[in-house]
């Protein structure tokens, strides 16, 4: 049961197309792209808990009420969020793209991501419409260029999958950068697979899958008004799955990976980063304990900053699971930082500094282990550091 | 019922005497304080709720079930936290104080910052003891910079005020800097009172001020192992206030003006600062939702950059309302930044763009204003932004 695992995102679909051109919503490049499904297809989707939603994420989550799908419109630099027209403007986009491509209004998903507050020039996605539609094709590659905003890498994933005969695809797309949060945050992300399961299966292993990877990613824990995970079946590949057996386990397995892949690039390509981290937390009292100080630590500006200054200052670290509110007791506390056991059971350890330091400067990875030895609940969670670059990018971007 | 406000600190108490001395424990400077009440005084205070604890702070709250007080010592330098040796350290640092002072060893308070997981220098405090106690003097500027870590400017407050024919004074000062949390982080305080309050009453009275002024205030979120607030009353003044009648609401009334100026002092000097903020809440369900929504615009990342970047980003503000967990109706929500109402009853406003950023850019002192017009609970907090010079103080901080 090998999987291959390539980069064409959804070029590996016969079925799907998909697009991209510039509409001068931003000030330079692409900003418009279309995924476009010759046949409908199932769909679901996951959003913000942000209680400030935009019109995009209202629009959809009345959406996944119906079952089938055939067309996701997404623009760059304009979330169409506390402004006036958004509710207007989307009326008029899913109108007009209906016309275009001979498909109902009510099979268009919307997604988007920018500035909030600001109106949305509805007439200028209208007027590259025509041009979205004539480029529909194998544009992984420019769709995935065309959704960033202040991230600068395409961040793209599909494999082949085989069980028991069967031969399936799973294929996407992510965008991310900054206000990346904890509990996902704008970040978007397009998944599709050839694997047929009904809305419900599907809407299950959506949330499953979110659960261990776009959930476990943190930037700067702020959560943004937009952010959307969506996946479409074509149910073009084996009987339609309808119920957790053991295919949709192993479905659900790969999606994950798919998932957990385009989060990692996320937090890699994070607004100003410099290091990938990782922190895992056993030995909880339960489950949020172990989430607590995960997201303590990955949410620490101290530590942060501590990365980016290369400086294995597990003080900032200690401190951090101190103030997380999780259930903790000092005196069997454990902290690694990569292979360097620093403190263990209530003490600091005789650890080889040198070594720590040549770990916090030659790796771009860097792994945090804390154990609270008080019980059996464990949590990860990947993060970025916090960088001269993060305050440059966002004190310059300007409303 | 007015009230003379001087920057004498504990200066302006004949009883107490103040000093400071370089030990070594920091690299350069001044890094080791004490403050010295001729009588035993009556004394209260109240610490970090971090559940890793510094050493002072475990001995310091084993202290005060006794109700009087001779000396505080106060170092730099070193946190005298997570490390092998802090206990030890502290019984004989107090013990060689209690002989150089001819008082007793548990009449005396330890308040320490610095570096977590350091063995503690314990050496160089005591050889250093005989200098300090030579320089007791009247010192409160030069014990509020020996106690300064990377905060720059001493922080220093008198007050003298009258109440019924009573002349009293209120004097203090603090340290701050990096690590400033809403739930009061390393930040050290130190005031005293001569008027005379039992110790019941004299903690209440601490308790309410803090819970105004150094409770409400935010640099970047993380909390320390050391933060402390202490008070101390020599009983000079007045009957003793046992109750809490109307002298006692006069007092803390005073009491919390000092540190309310204490407490904004150090996020106007928070790392790297550079616009002293506030945000006010109304109109919050009820006082922790108030706090949830004060709490999560102080904290946002791309809040404190948009500040640093003069840019009235309001998108960032109702993005951060909408994910701090408090009930909120978008459709009645209001934000105004300084006199700019720019979100109203669900809708973006019309205001004059060029008057916004003017403010942004020439004041150093921003408000932000907040009604969620829901119910009738309020809170306010104090904050820094966050800037390029944050990033470079806390990734150089090395270990």
């Amino acid at each position: 049961m090998n999987c291959k695992i390539t980069h064409d995102g959804f070029d590996v679909f016969e079925s799907i197309k998909t697009a991209s051109v510039r509409s001068g919503i931003k000030k330079k490049g692409e900003d418009l792209a279309l995924i476009y499904f010759e046949r409908q297809a199932t769909f679901a989707a996951v959003f913000t808990t942000n209680k400030v939603k935009a019109h995009c994420v209202v629009y959809d989550e009345a959406l996944l009420k119906n079952q089938q799908i055939r067309a996701v419109l997404i623009n760059s630099g304009n979330a169409n969020a506390c402004n006036t027209n958004g509710y207007e403007a989307i009326q008029e986009m899913t109108k007009a793209i209906a016309n275009h491509l001979n498909i109902k209004q009510s099979e268009i998903f919307i997604a988007q991501t920018g500035i909030i507050g600001e109106e949305f020039p509805t007439k200028k996605v209208i007027n590259a419409l025509q041009e979205l539609k004539d480029n529909l094709g194998k544009n992984t590659q420019n769709l995935a260029r065309a959704i960033l905003t202040t991230d600068k890498v395409p961040k793209i994933i599909s494999i082949e999958c085989k069980y028991a005969d069967v031969v399936f695809h799973i294929g996407g797309v992510a965008k991310g950068a900054g206000m990346i949060h904890p509990n996902m945050a704008t970040m978007l992300s397009f998944i599709a697979t050839d694997l047929s399961l009904n809305q419900d299966i599907l809407s299950k292993a959506l949330k499953e899958s979110v659960d261990k990877s776009f959930n476990r990613i943190s930037v700067d824990g702020d959560m943004s008004t937009n952010d959307t995970v969506f996946i479409a079946s074509t149910n073009e590949v084996g009987e339609s799955i309808c119920e957790e057996n053991e295919f949709y386990r192993y479905f659900v397995g790969k999606l994950t990976e798919c998932c957990v892949y385009l989060a990692k690039e996320i937090v890699k390509d994070g607004e100003g980063a410099t290091k990938f981290c990782e922190v895992l937390v056993f030995g909880a009292d339960n489950d949020e304990d172990a989430q607590k100080v995960a997201r303590s630590i990955a949410n620490s500006l101290l530590v942060k900053t501590a990365i980016f200054g290369k400086d294995p200052n597990w003080g900032r670290i200690i401190a951090a699971v101190g103030y997380s509110g999780a259930n903790i007791d000092v005196d069997k506390l454990e902290i690694k930082i990569g292979d360097s056991l620093v403190y263990s059971w209530g003490k600091p350890q005789g650890f080889d500094k040198v070594a720590l330091l040549e770990y916090m400067r030659s790796n771009d990875s860097i792994k945090i282990y804390i154990n609270l030895n008080i019980g059996g609940s464990n949590f990860n969670l990947y993060f970025s550091d916090l960088t001269n670059e993060y305050i440059k990018i966002n004190a310059q971007y300007h409303t």
